[in-house]
């Protein structure tokens, strides 16, 4: 194959465009390209696609990606945690690389934060070789140092799709906040995060885990994810009555930790007010600026809380994460997640499926 | 004596109007009468007079307080931290006593959250015996379970109440915060809570500390408590300008911890910019209610922040303040914030020069 | 009832002796008095026996108890977490009662260490009245104070007794250690407190968790409750071959965390070698002390460790274990802990079946 | 210059012996050539030289090094933290470098536990080029990798070789251990680490400090460096007197925290009773195995001990380090330590100072 597919955002609020690119003859040493088997879409990419990142153009979307091993460039022996690699292993990786040399990664431990990372299927255009640099595409090619991780066999590639960049969000942002033992837990929404922040939160040690979202095939999810109780935003569509049914459920108080997995910025002023005073709060869903909120600190002060904020995750998240999926594929079925299927060719109904919430998950499986 | 004075506040706005009580001429078993020595006037005794507190008047107001044990109730022969009290002795003690007992207490161990709080000089209406249950008057009773502390003979007593409950708050705060040995840390505010904030975290570790202010005498004070630079509001009057102060201060990143003590919810918005990725941020000015703020919580989640607050103090608190008062005087000059006296007739005068930042402490001096 | 049966310690090794004592016509306010339904055998019990704590004779041995509320004190309406109280009810109760106000109490907040604790079944002599201070009885009596739990109605007795004091003991202890999510997990011992250990850290997020322990028995217990690996003492003799397994079964590497729940010295120096560098120890069975051991400081050093010890439990442990247990009935079945019954008169008999390892657990159930 | 002087340990126990190697003419992409002004004498060199420590021979010691850059290999044009460097810089480096990608570095972020660390005058035989990889020595070859930093003007030399390796390794130890605002400490140990411990935690918030030591001439040096305390091993001799004193000196209770600083097994026995119930203990003094003593760990779950063991350090807490140095040369003057002074070929003699405690810090100059 000299060629191969790709589907490219080359312009904002418009259809992407099938592309055929030169398959890299070359690859270099330490970087492997990958043929992929299946790429998830993110909400991130609803976003991108809008518009609502500075992102430099044309790219291939895809920052969520299962692939076999086409080519191992020189050097490249083992994955991420030791284990052999060779042509043909199934294989995921992290989107983004940190330094690992400068001030964020070396001195203040958070690599996250490390400026010279740029993320597969956001930062890279992909007009020059070697072009393929995002999921929504036949190949995959992994520059040296991407944080590459063979799958275990029993692990279906749906699990690692369905969980997607939202597990490992969740697994950082959560070991930033803490949960203790038995804490009661209120996950703000039921789309992919808050369905993976309900999972880790369930076993991190959390007692009663409430989720509050919509629509109703989401709360259903969230249900077969071990939700304590649902609260449905179309039911309860005041704060003030989600507020109640909160506190009625945490013996008058609140929650000891609420997890924000929505993105709008009133979430977080709603949110505050269900942690019971003392608790802790994590900022999970505003990985996109989504603008204001009139929001009064007192509440902060008074209530004494703990405010967390965490940003994008770590290979060892990624590592933790396949672990954690293949141990609890029946307690947490992120493979029922993936429930719309599309080709490289139908990326524009995929993002429209995921903008208005149709789907768990959609996915783009090639050829 | 079978009277004594007291300034009560019995109508919101309006000038503080002198009483004569009777003086109890019983103390029931675990109380204990006090003549009061000295008054200090907090900032948050403004926010009382001018009504932004919902209390019940009419009210004495003062809670931070140093008198003479006149009469000890039966029972009490000891202090808080174990040492013999005797009548004639020189004490102060915390304002608001936690039950020990509740879910906030016990189970949380959040006793500042104790819904049985009450605070002398904020929340014991004075029309009814024992009435003395405020500062700013020439007795004060603690009631059974009271706090109360033992001075060491070589801590002036303008140390005490120059630090007032700015310090202890301060402790607690930075205590929730937590500053890691050399960390860089801007102080927001220069008023009794910024100047004490100041010393803590210089005490605690703190590499260089930033303290941003006005006026300039407040400022000059902060240098006196050790500042290694000041940034006066009054010269750097954009946000902007003074976020590019801090991050040139601090290699480009912005500081590790940001410490808010201003009150204004603006100062929260502008303090979370002036900390580097992964900093922290402490909202500790907001014990009233100020009102709300344009606020992007994106901010939390990209920058990945810590943001805590914290709610007045425990009595271990007060403990280590008198200790580290008695330790650090040479270092940290609280006694020379106590800068305006006033005899209990003056108390409006004494408020209005707290309101207007004239003085550094102002404070009440009986007969 | 005019008098009660009760089982009393009235010399160290040397059986039990049955008496008589006279059942309170008064109970004193805020007391209560309690018949007893079941009473467990703690491993602790047989140290007492044997002379191993400095404890006054008689007593009453007994400090994990359930019973019905026979008569109330007055203004006893609730129990600790805010539940009514009334006669009949069935409760439990913690052992010791903190004072709350001390050193340790309030300024430390290791109320564990309170010195004014003294505990039903050990510390309290029962030849004056009230007597029934223990819980191999047919009525216990709750001294002012003591921190009452009504159980709720679907919790069987046979699980809160099997459970124990071991599960509030392992509740505290790995709270102060601490396991991240999907930690490995090592607990050495497979009793009542390596059980209890088991299933507070499958439930606090660990990944694997590998049992060591013997009588085959117990192993199997432990894989009841969910233990990812055992390793029998008996098969794997050697402190060499059992770090050669946990190696195998850790990637390499040793645990994250290791649970010492044996009570033999040795144990902590083989421990110690089972952990990851940079990984953390609790060493929890050491309640009783049990001599020395050779042991090389160089390793704490060298490995990085974080060793952490816990000293019995706080009431909010033990609210937190009747919620824990009323959840998960299912995967931590405590109930089939309860292998032996006996009544006040096989007190002896129940020993001895604890002592020899016999029983998961021993319980009396008078009359 | 083609040959430069170096004084090798060939054989334990035996004299140093002088030899001339050849200057690398060469130096490769990212490495450095430095020209050495100051090399310090660490107690672990006298441990090494003893044959304590399974190293090959023949290697130069030498840890703790201050040199002048001679030669910049090409790619190297900033210091660690990103200063400019250029050929005649006075420089400081730490000894060993973590490899940032494996186990330890990147999952368990222990960078100090990386297997592929090796420290220069430790870890690296001398008979082959580049040869100069240990402080005593005309040059010092510093490979790619090594993480330099350029010492600002101000700071004297005597002060990064007088602190030593001692500084970062308490630096480091007392970040893992944690020092709470006031807590009282103890140090176990007047030698170099004990002196730097005793800075860092009267920098990092500590209250009162309390030193145990001997000689007196190192006592004397704990008080210039603001011991609040000395208890001196020659006049109270047994541990049980050194126990009532330190709880004479801590309100009866114990110290708070414990900073082990000596290296002989029986200090951790001693030092874990100075500690009060749940206290904190490091064992910081065992970088060698100095052997077993008879240990209960029965106090450790008794009193809920935190025990934490550290080793080395990271680059970060050499970059502040010299930050804290240049900081505070008044209040903890290290530059005070370097107390004797040698030439290469008096690197014996240099040893045997140290060996025998006669000096605070025995330092080399190069000709």
């Amino acid at each position: 194959m000299r060629t191969a597919k790709a589907s490219v955002l080359e312009a904002f609020n418009a259809p992407l465009r099938l592309h055929e690119y030169e398959v890299p003859a070359h690859v270099e040493p330490g970087a492997v390209l990958v043929r992929t088997e299946m790429a998830g879409i993110c909400g991130t990419d609803v976003h991108l696609w809008q518009g609502q990142l500075p992102i430099h153009l044309p790219v291939i979307l895809g920052h969520e990606t299962v692939g076999h091993v086409a080519v191992l460039g020189e050097g490249v022996e083992k994955d991420w945690s030791g284990k052999p690699l060779k042509v043909g292993d199934r294989v995921t990786w992290n989107s983004a690389v940190s330094c690992g040399q400068c001030y964020y990664c070396a001195v203040k431990k958070q690599p996250t934060r490390c400026a010279q990372r740029r993320a597969y299927g956001i930062g890279y255009p992909c007009n020059c070789a070697p072009h393929f640099l995002g999921g929504y595409a036949e190949f995959h090619y992994l520059h040296p140092r991407t944080t590459i991780f063979k799958l275990p066999d029993e692990l279906p590639t749906e699990s690692v799709i369905g969980a997607g960049c939202a597990l490992i969000t969740a697994i950082h942002g959560i070991e930033r906040t803490g949960i203790a033992w038995q804490d009661n837990v209120v996950v703000q929404g039921a789309g992919p995060v808050g369905i993976a922040a309900l999972a880790v939160a369930k076993s991190a040690g959390a007692g009663k885990v409430i989720v509050i979202g919509a629509p109703s095939h989401r709360l259903e999810m969230a249900k077969r994810f071990g939700a304590d109780a649902v609260i449905d935003l179309n039911e309860l569509r005041e704060p003030a009555a989600r507020l109640a049914k909160v506190r009625e459920l945490t013996g008058g108080y609140g929650a000891d930790v609420v997890l924000e997995c929505v993105g709008h910025p009133s979430a977080v002023v709603e949110g505050m007010e269900l942690c019971r005073d003392g608790g802790k709060y994590l900022v999970l869903g505003h990985y996109c600026d989504a603008g204001t909120v009139a929001f009064n600190p007192h509440v902060i002060t008074r209530k004494q809380l703990q405010v967390f904020g965490s940003w994008s995750s770590e290979p060892r998240h990624l590592q933790a994460a396949i672990e954690f999926l293949r141990r609890h594929q029946q307690e947490f079925p992120f493979h029922e997640m993936v429930t719309h299927r599309f080709t490289i060719e139908q990326a524009d109904e995929a993002l429209r499926t995921t903008a208005t919430w149709q789907s768990a998950k959609s996915v783009i499986v090639p050829g």
